[in-house]
């Protein structure tokens, strides 16, 4: 059951303080951006003075390290320790004064706010669209708490389901024969696999890790997931995939009638 | 059942043309690179003209590497093209005269030889101590069959039962964390997780991928080695491990008193 937005803003004041909405508005109509910085703002009433936090990658965690940013600087939160999962949040969280660490010296984090490319049923997650799968799968199972934040066009009936990548990061070593190795793990399922590239020239895109990534396209439900994770992982030349499967606790997600908050 | 030097060399010839000892001098103390040196020519008599060959890396796979390159100088051999499983076995291929290919190029390889660090009765192999496990698992695991080449100090009861190192290979970011998760899966076993250093300055050890070698040293049997192979794999920031399960389908063990040749 979703919350309303004006109950939600009413109750928080933190969607009106972001220009977002107001309740004597209700016809405002909400773009992507204002959904993910809505259900990014809901998640950092989570964070409390003293934790460490893992702080995710990508555009709608983005609002989330930026919030926290600013109630640091408003003095509402003291002590946080935030552990990035990309060099891209390692720069944006220095820039907006959040202490950084990682995981040698806090194996243990209090709790991670992440987006996700998608979402099941279950709130097993598709990851990694933003190439950072690796560090935040690692950030994201050293924690108590994993929340995740989403729009509701994120929401998916199986895993493959927005038709759009699941990616796998890789050695560069013979990625074209690893991708075909993927390809055929899943060619019941309608698999094609693509390397990903970046730029006019179509360069290999390459990770923070140094590594190349595999989009997998299915076509169909590749069945049972912790099985396909396996079969991946078994895979000579594959470093990490982007399912992050029983890993989240609490899932929000920002529609356009309201936020719904769905717990493990 | 061992096959007695004295026999082997009358049949192959190899043995004396390297100058390893002669029937007419029993009593010359064999060294141990002796033994893999007989091993490894024992093992190119299965290579044919026209065979995709997988070129395995370390100090008795190099004599195989070696002996390939003679017998092609010889004319002994034709159309062979070598997959080499290392950046050095590459080196050393192009010096001795061997053709070169990728797996992209050749996903199908007839035969690789390779050495290993251990080999326990199940022909499970632990690999890697020389950091090529990861290129040598994706070309080994391309293999219609897969030639190991070991002197008699290799064999085992159980993984791990050398005491000496069962090497992971992890991405550099956070190693610390990965090897302490390490560490934990085999506590039972009285694991010890240890960075792989060189040099005076003890400098991490970087692989041909660039990742780092985290050496597991085991006091007892880890068990059932495909739940720990599955466990080790399942951590984030684990790329690739020095198990290598169910692969050699020929082990060829030299020792003091003869060859032994166990078929899967």
């Amino acid at each position: 059951m979703a919350i309303p937005y004006p109950h939600f803003i009413a109750s928080e004041k933190a969607a009106m303080d972001a220009g977002l909405l107001l309740p004597s508005q209700p016809s405002i109509i909400l773009t992507q951006d204002d959904l993910k910085k809505i259900a990014a703002y809901k998640a950092v009433e989570y964070v409390e003075s003293g934790m460490v936090i893992g702080l995710g990658t990508g555009s709608t965690a983005k609002h989330a390290v930026a919030r926290i940013g600013e109630l640091l600087r408003q003095g509402k939160l003291k002590d946080i320790v935030g552990i990035p999962t990309s060099r891209m949040t390692h720069e944006q969280a220095l820039s907006v004064g959040i202490p950084l660490s990682d995981l040698d010296s806090h194996p243990v984090i209090d709790l991670a706010i992440d987006g996700a490319d998608e979402v099941d049923p279950y709130l097993n997650l598709v990851k990694g669209r933003g190439g950072s799968l690796l560090r935040e799968k690692m950030v994201e199972g050293a924690c108590k708490k994993f929340l995740v934040i989403v729009d509701e066009s994120k929401l998916v009936n199986y895993i493959g389901g927005t038709g759009l990548a699941m990616p796998v990061e890789v050695i560069q070593f013979c990625w074209k024969f690893t991708a075909s190795k993927l390809q055929k793990l899943f060619q019941e399922s309608g698999c094609e696999a693509k390397l990903r590239t970046f730029g006019e020239k179509k360069e290999p895109f390459v990770t923070d890790n140094g590594n190349y990534i595999i989009d997998l396209y299915f076509k169909a439900s590749i069945g049972d997931l912790k099985v396909a994770s396996d079969s991946i992982l078994n895979l000579a030349g594959v470093v990490e995939h982007g399912m992050f499967l029983d890993m989240a606790t609490t899932v929000i997600i920002a529609g356009e009638l309201g936020l719904t908050v769905k717990n493990k």
